[in-house]
């Protein structure tokens, strides 16, 4: 058999393989965290390698590798059969993957949702003539027995005789959450995993733990499959609420897909599905709405009101999840209809609810969530920023893909810096490099304050050097970005007047947002101590082009980070620390909810925040 | 229509029916209790009734009511058309009955297993953006509002905004046993019923009440069908314990039985199925793990150790009956694998365990349960007495059905006083009656304490007269009750040699029992000041007869009182007041078990009972 020697940042490591297999395969049964959405079919491009051997590319890799990464030896591992002994470097470029989890989980390790305890039970005789049921209560809790009414399930009555007598009565007991769901024949202490899961709007995302060590053992993601029934909430919740024929469709999709993402995992972790015994959902309301196969009508129309904010303890078989029986799946708990439990799992895993100092969290997507506050008070709102932040409704705009612009600056000579993602020729502009690229437009003149484009004649002094960019297309004024003979496609990649308007609504609404929690909490901007910028677009993001544009706040540049997929951390805290559910619970119920479509000041500072800043 | 006018010993009710209706039906339609365990199959013989109008009789009432009773007017209702009014009396003779519960219910009436509460709920707007379940919630526990996971199930969920909304969030909360177990639209506190269960052995018992007014509605009985496999429950372990399929068929063909039971309580209710949310049941451990499909096997075998004793709560749907599903079912504690929640029941309606005296329960049937004890402790024993006093393996032996010798005296002028059930011709002798005759012939002097029936030359001189009655039959002694002219099928009616060693063991079980509980307690016949005999038999026996045999101890004569179907009895009360559910739970945990089979002082007492005793 082939042998393997992979070298990460951390450790080095060498093993054997099927010849034949794929490279992402061997990779992910040894526990190395590969993401691959496209499911090994060389789309995605996600799952790059370093081979330090000679090994010829297939073209689907050569259509997502740039020359100098053919030149360097980069492949896509899932495009690799294994037929000779290989030698790789696993890259660590964070930019591949759009999940990224805070590194501090071994602080958040505490008594962790499932425990398993290993019990040598006294075999019964006529001096012990303890009921089976009674023997097992008695296992765990003597002060239980016979103090009320008991609410075993049959099936569980059923088995308890074989399971107590197959090991002579050695057993395992199960506690999720302080309850005892179940019992196991012998020793299986050391079978103890747990997946988190954040189900965004775009990206599903999960995470396996040993929940005895706490260590992270596989990760893995998709596309939200839903997104055929349309990219935002919104449409989602059109569709299934045409009928239940279609609540159950959109139910089973996502359900299907999350099965998916858990043979993932135990694929890479090499255990089996039965060893999971628990599942924390993080998600926007609407999203854990489809996935519980609730009706989702009334949150997309006033007064907004969802079936469930509560947290919810549901057994495997509710959701078809396909995990040990005897688990417990934890949907966490939400707020409103547009403040989800990917909020309060982001603020569980930011720890602003244990703070004194004052903090804002700020997830910018299509809806722009955005919590302030401390340990003695948290208040959220909801604004609907649009797809702009997305690349969604641009001329030129694109998802964060390879190939996207996402970044522009301006170099020491004058001319504009562009970046891509994964240095490729560039396709598109993405949401962080819309946001650089206005922020630059402003900079160097070419557009003023009230996001108007200068016509030619306008130009000051200092910005004719741009006139060549300053182009019209369809009529409509437009700043060109990169010419045609430098794109992928061959064609112009501009921002239009259109573009810029579009872009100026997204950041009134989130600047209008974050300024109305300001003011509910009779504070300033100087208070603010810590803002965490949440979800992909927030890793992404240039704070100072941010603050540049008026999104964010001036003077926050410096207490400003990124923290990544905050809703996923904050479900792996919650499987890692029963204590995190019941705070989750607690932060759910503190957080004070500001319905914005209820506020006359909301339409104020809409309108103030629509112009650029003049103190740039 | 017709109409009918029914005079009780409480009240004059005129009421009228669809012409052709059977007068059982249209009864029981109005709430008047009567029992047709046959079915209105004109078998049982059950549901007689005195009509005042001339009707003419059916074979099948000529097969059943003796000549006295045609003479009178009395019918089977079952067998009653009703084409013109009718005016009748309804018989009050508890003899018909083989359930008797025990009439003090009132007394127990608390606060009932389910509480239904109607709220009008405040309107969701853009101000009170609360959840469906949030607003739920908060109606009945403002307290509960995300303090931790719930536990909706998910179909709960998905019909809550319909519910809420259909009567414009007038809504009526569900309490059972302080749980929370669903919601309906409007006002429908009126609809609130349960339904108490004993499943005995031999015979289920059902009893419908009015949870708001305590009110007993309808009762209904009919034979376990599960006879079929067996008369005692190890007959029916065996054929339970051959196969998932037989564990299965016996569940099923009880749970249809609890159904028809049902069905008879709300058709002679006049209510529907859906309004009852609450069923408790008591039974022996083995009768309850065949209805629940549990392994019964290690019932039968030592060190006899049964899968459930604690009491349990299900969901309707666990057992399929036909209930609301928003309901709950009781399953009553156990204590052993032969003291069932029929004797925690039983004790809980004696009210024994609250009493500062000293107590005894005693259920005489196939196996006695014996319980000693008063407000501190409580000790128990099962015996098996075998099926003598059931009339079963006894020569002439027959249950307590019409025409069953119940009862036999001496008469001033030493003529033996011969009564049967319903006072028709004999056709056997039951339990109760076999007590009486064997106390008799020791009385007479026909038998001596070791039980040997004499030898004609061996009677004393007063016992001379009864020489004719000492007849042989197949070469073994007998004593002639009723000679062949004089019963219903022509043939003798005689207790045997051999009967009398069959009711000596049984006795012997049940005496060495009741020692040795009273042994154990260190206490003496004396301090015991309650005696309750529980069960059909119990109701039935000749207290002093029982003492003449040795059956139960001497001198407890004027502190012993039947109470009928104490199980029953204490199964309704459950029903009645949810503190009975809690207090059954610390009953079950408060008696401490005595294995008899593990006793060497057993056989001792066994042996010293076996004969009968000198001081009569």
């Amino acid at each position: 058999m082939p042998k393997i020697s992979v070298h990460t940042g951390n450790e080095n490591k060498i093993f054997h393989v099927p010849e034949g297999i794929s490279l992402s395969d061997a990779l992910k049964r040894q526990g190395f965290l590969l993401e691959t959405p496209c499911n090994g079919k060389g789309i995605c491009g996600k799952c790059r390698v370093l081979i330090h051997n000679s090994v010829p590319y297939t073209s689907e890799e050569k259509t997502h590798l740039s020359p100098s990464d053919i030149n360097k030896g980069v492949h896509l591992s899932c495009m690799v059969k294994v037929y000779d002994n290989l030698e790789i470097s696993l890259n660590t470029d964070q930019r591949n993957s759009s999940i990224v989890t805070d590194a501090n989980i071994s602080e958040t390790i505490g008594r962790p949702v499932v425990r398993k305890t290993f019990v040598n039970l006294p075999r019964p005789s006529i001096s012990d003539q303890r009921s089976d049921d009674v023997r097992f209560i008695s296992s765990f809790n003597e002060n239980n027995l016979y103090s009320g009414f008991q609410s075993f399930s049959l099936s569980f009555l059923r088995e308890l005789p074989d399971i107590l007598r197959e090991k002579d009565f050695d057993i395992t007991i199960i506690d999720i959450s302080g309850s005892v769901t179940g019992v196991e024949s012998g020793n299986t202490v050391s079978k103890n995993f747990g997946v988190a899961v954040d189900i965004g709007t775009t990206t599903l995302a999960a995470y396996l733990y040993d929940l005895n060590t706490g260590k992270q053992m596989a990760v893995s993601s998709k596309l939200n499959p839903q997104k055929k029934y349309g990219a935002d909430v919104i449409s989602r919740i059109e569709y299934s609420s045409k009928g239940k024929e279609n609540q159950a469709e959109m139910a089973l999709i996502i359900r299907n897909a999350l099965n998916d993402l858990i043979q993932q995992l135990v694929t890479a972790a090499g255990i089996h599905h039965t060893d999971i015994y628990a599942v924390t959902l993080s998600g926007n309301t609407t999203m854990l709405h489809l996935l519980l196969e609730l009706p989702s009508a009334n949150i997309a129309s006033a007064p907004f009101i969802p079936v469930l904010l509560s947290g919810l303890t549901l057994k495997p078989c509710d959701l078809e999840l396909n995990i040990n029986p005897k688990g417990r799946l934890f949907v966490l708990p939400s707020v409103s209809a547009y403040i989800g439990s990917d909020t309060t799992a982001a603020v569980l895993s930011t720890g602003m609810h244990k703070n004194t100092e004052i903090s804002l969290l700020i997830d910018i997507g299509t809806n722009g969530e955005i919590v302030i506050g401390n340990n003695s008070f948290l208040y959220a709102c909801s604004t609907a920023a649009g797809p702009a932040f997305e690349g969604a409704n641009i001329s030129c705009g694109i998802g964060s893909v390879d190939g996207a612009i996402s970044a522009v600056s301006i170099a020491d000579n004058g001319t504009l810096k562009i970046d891509t993602i994964g240095g490729y020729k560039p396709i598109g502009i993405c949401g962080s490099g819309l946001i650089d690229a206005v922020a630059c437009m402003l900079k160097i003149g070419v557009m003023d304050e009230t996001g108007r484009i200068l016509d030619d004649e306008e130009l000051p002094d200092n910005a004719k050097i741009y006139s060549n960019r300053l182009i019209k297309i369809n009529n409509q004024k437009a700043f060109l970005l990169v010419r045609a003979s430098n794109t992928i496609h061959g064609e112009n990649i501009y921002i239009s007047q259109k573009d810029i308007r579009e872009l100026q609504n997204a950041k009134a609404a989130i600047a209008a947002g974050i300024n109305i929690l300001i003011d509910e909490i009779r504070s300033d901007v100087d208070d603010i101590k810590n803002v965490y910028l949440s979800g992909g677009f927030g890793s992404f993001i240039n704070i100072d082009s941010a603050i540049t544009i008026g999104l964010l706040p001036k003077d926050l540049s410096g207490r400003t980070k990124p923290v990544g997929n905050a809703a996923g951390a904050g479900a792996i805290y919650t499987l890692l620390s029963a204590e995190n559910l019941s705070d989750i619970c607690a932060i759910a119920k503190q957080i004070k909810y500001l319905e914005l479509s209820a506020r006359l000041d909301f339409t104020y500072q809409y309108t103030e925040n629509m112009f650029f800043g003049s103190d740039i």
